[in-house]
């Protein structure tokens, strides 16, 4: 079988388009309903909180691929300002003020469904050319999501089950690997759920530096993942890599075609660059893999992405 | 008593420095402990979300002022390029891609400790010009409070218990209008919670226009609310105005007087420019007042604020 | 005749499709030779220099149409930061760096040959499509034109000559005007020359706000023009308004009816919000309206536009 | 002698401050004077013209260092969005627009008086702090310098005369170097001129890629070159190299200490990044190394560097 024909014949096997109407701008994150954010509060079992964010700064791993950088974050106003300057303002006020340029997509974040496209083709089938144009994703811009994403969350610690911590780069994690870790963690995955997959890649590269983190070799889900994807109903899924799908790709010559599947035709939110290490030590102390997690994306209009600060609560 | 001495008064009495030690980065925050996220995570009853944030797109209200604009969303890559151009991905595999440039107080946001100073005095007595150089805020970033803004929320619809829906211009909300509505809504106010005061203002220019929403007239907290802010030991307070507190100020050629007093002495995190009209339209039909409420900042290093997408969960 | 037949006829008239070949990417910048620039060398006779470019900052005319701001430049280090922080720098060593955020078309600016098009033609018949994608003009870039453009200019202050100083809005400068202009100069317009059309307009809202210079109403070239823009065989024209033609524009309905000839079918260059009154009060003062111009843009690649700096010597 | 004492003792030798009086915010472009631009036109003899701009894309040599990216260029409409999508102009109008976001001293640039300081000083001797406040330089504004810096160019191509063509990393120019060249080229170099000083980096890591282009070793000025740059009294210098003197420094433990006497001391227009090598290989065709050169850099407000595209006319 060819690349071509297995991303053809997964996209077509794995198709939501039309499951929740023609119009539909949310996707899998229709699993989420009242119900399912009831059980994800009730996570919240003793009250610790932990960010699943990376920081947003220019120490980063973008290294200008496709126009990418890491955040530029300057200041407008300081204390400097405040104290040896005058900021022209009464009574002792003083102020700082600062500003930011960044692709959305730099750190840590959702990917949009209008991020990926296969052979022209959108979310629910819509031409691409006609929902992400120059002035940004016109149908399914990530605005749309600002309410729903908030429910259960599910840890899958597949480094530190099939890794002592951390998998290598090109480890394919597949549907086997997804269940063996659910079953070692004691946790069950179902419909609705946003799950996190830890490799442990981040937490190498942290130790030995960046390196090509930012599109290069790295573990991830199998091309052959996507059935799981599908069945299991998931709302979202992140991981702690640059591109949530194993690298080198599984086809030869190909180019992320998990993504291919999951975000035109699952209709799959997928968050990459997410910090699970703290999560991940507190999970295997107490052995609870299931919190609560509000993971909002930035609602700007017509983005085809978001950085986001996920919050996880057990 | 002139301004500033009304100033120095309230900032001698409400003060917070040293409460939580010397190295403290949180400021009341603090208040929000374990307890307080289980009550805020047993808030979400029905499961129903909604988010306070506004769109973050150009046709907000920034005119300039400071350097401040609207948010700048450009497209990398579009679905355009995927169909009518040649992206140079293999097997029909097409993307966007997005950039933005943005003020971190342009839209809906957080105030960081590192914001707002009084006499080059910053949070906790620190120097100013030693917090918050050309580099950000060195001590008290936003990216400290990635992980624990989340709780019990409160709504305070002063707006539609004083205003008939929406307080005019200049209207000081006062201690006794905060605590009348919290009678009226039957709802009490807490150590730890992250208080929403709806004026009603964004209604208005939402129906009538920006007009000078960035920075002139409006309803908000009078100055005289800061022995309230302080004594209930709330962890936050946000507005659905530019500034959450009254313009014009109440002193006479002043500045944002209660800004002045309320981040860098009491360590208060502030919020300004929510979106609180519709979970205000929810719990004036059921009669609930409070809820779960996550709202983390993008852990942005050194920044004196960060946009955000408060998620309030019913 | 209808709008669009009498666009079609200008184009089809001046059209200079072709006439440097089918690769060219500089239009009428063809037209300046190196006997052209040293023609313009020679006109600096004193040595006196000018400015032609209004001054980048927020304080401009930018109020946000189709996501133009006016330019945000922000410090990443100071001089506060020299002397109050620690920049760790060894031996007394202090630094100040600065970042930018601009449309290339905010301010006194070069319309590059991919801005506009007629039809979905872009300059020389080409495809937009294929000229301007997500990653910019592929083909006529403004980083083709970053050496050519240098030779002579001429002023004609049409605003001094038939406004008493300042043309009214809406006020339509005819090829009549331009001749008269130029007779009463003394001047000739020749091949390859870089032409300057002072209307006033700057002059104007500079004393009284800059109201909507930006898109509104102003003084510029008719559309009728476009057969003496054409014959002429002049390289470029720059004027002191935001769209160089006269506004609102002569056809009801259109939208900037000259550039759509201009652009695509002459591959004229087109300069918009230059600051001519130093330059013209001069050239009124000496009665000589020829001078040495060099205008480079910055070679953006893949631009449609760019900031200038025109330079102008007598 | 310590570096610390061979920077003061420099600083002290070449001081220009006072020399135009206590308010010059220009330096050593007071040296170009009417006559002297009146010389550089008459250099203009053949009328060829060549860029000294390296293009502005990401393709750049920046690598983040103090938070300097290449410049990011993206679209606000294309040419497929004119074809494909809807503009909503009529009678088949279309266009594209764009936006840059770049560190003004990314590329080729000129640093402004006020990027660098000697213990706290600023050009002419003024506190660094009272200079570049977070608003931007108050006093020497980059804005200063958008009329006179055109004059007469002269190439001194270092690398071709003792380099073979490329001078190696490390080499340090010293006044024999240049006195030498000068010769070797049979040009003189004198009062107000602007000296480009090629060293062939740029030409190297074009072949061999960036490297550390961006910070690391390089050819350039000797520190001991200060006298030659006071005693010539030329208005600027400029180089093909990031950083325009040599590298390592001199000094052990030393940073840019050439800068540190030149910018606040001598009051010297330096120019880095430039692109020399289309005009040093005319150059060498013709044997005439002077030329007409037009560098105005864009005059943004209170800014401590610019972009510029030089153009040099032989």
């Amino acid at each position: 079988m060819t690349p071509e024909d297995a991303i053809a014949a997964a996209a077509a096997e794995y198709s939501n388009w039309g499951r929740w109407g023609g119009g539909d701008v949310l996707g899998t994150i229709n699993f989420i309903d009242e119900t399912k954010r009831r059980q994800g509060a009730a996570c919240a079992r003793t009250g610790v909180s932990f960010s699943l964010a990376q920081r947003f700064d220019m120490n980063g791993p973008q290294k200008g691929w496709r126009r990418r950088t890491n955040p530029v974050h300057t200041m407008l106003d300081t204390g400097m300002d405040a104290v040896h300057g005058d900021q022209g303002f009464p009574h002792g006020f003083g102020g700082a003020d600062d500003v930011i340029a960044m692709p959305l997509q730099c750190s840590t974040q959702w990917d949009g469904l209008g991020h990926i496209f296969d052979h022209g083709r959108a979310w629910n089938g819509r031409p691409a050319d006609r929902v992400v144009t120059g002035e940004g994703d016109q149908v399914t811009g990530i605005e749309h999501m600002a309410a729903p994403v908030a429910g259960r969350g599910v840890l899958l610690d597949v480094g530190r089950v099939f890794g002592g911590g951390e998998l290598p780069d090109g480890f394919a994690i597949t549907e086997e690997h997804l269940n063996a870790t659910a079953e070692a963690h004691g946790v069950a995955v179902g419909r609705g759920d946003i799950v996190c997959v830890r490799t442990g890649q981040l937490s190498r590269v942290r130790r030995e530096g960046w390196g090509d983190y930012a599109g290069g070799p790295a573990p991830g889900l199998s091309f052959w993942s996507a059935g799981w994807l599908h069945r299991t109903e998931i709302a979202a899924v992140a991981t702690d890599t640059w591109g949530f799908e194993v690298r080198p790709n599984e086809f030869e010559g190909a180019f992320q075609p998990l993504h291919q599947v999951v975000i035109p035709h699952i209709g799959l939110l997928v968050g990459e660059m997410w910090d699970l290490d703290a999560l991940a030590a507190h999970c295997a102390d107490d052995g609870v893999y299931e919190f609560f997690l509000a993971a909002a994306p930035l609602p700007i209009t017509g983005a085809v992405g978001s950085p986001v600060n996920p919050l996880a609560i057990k």
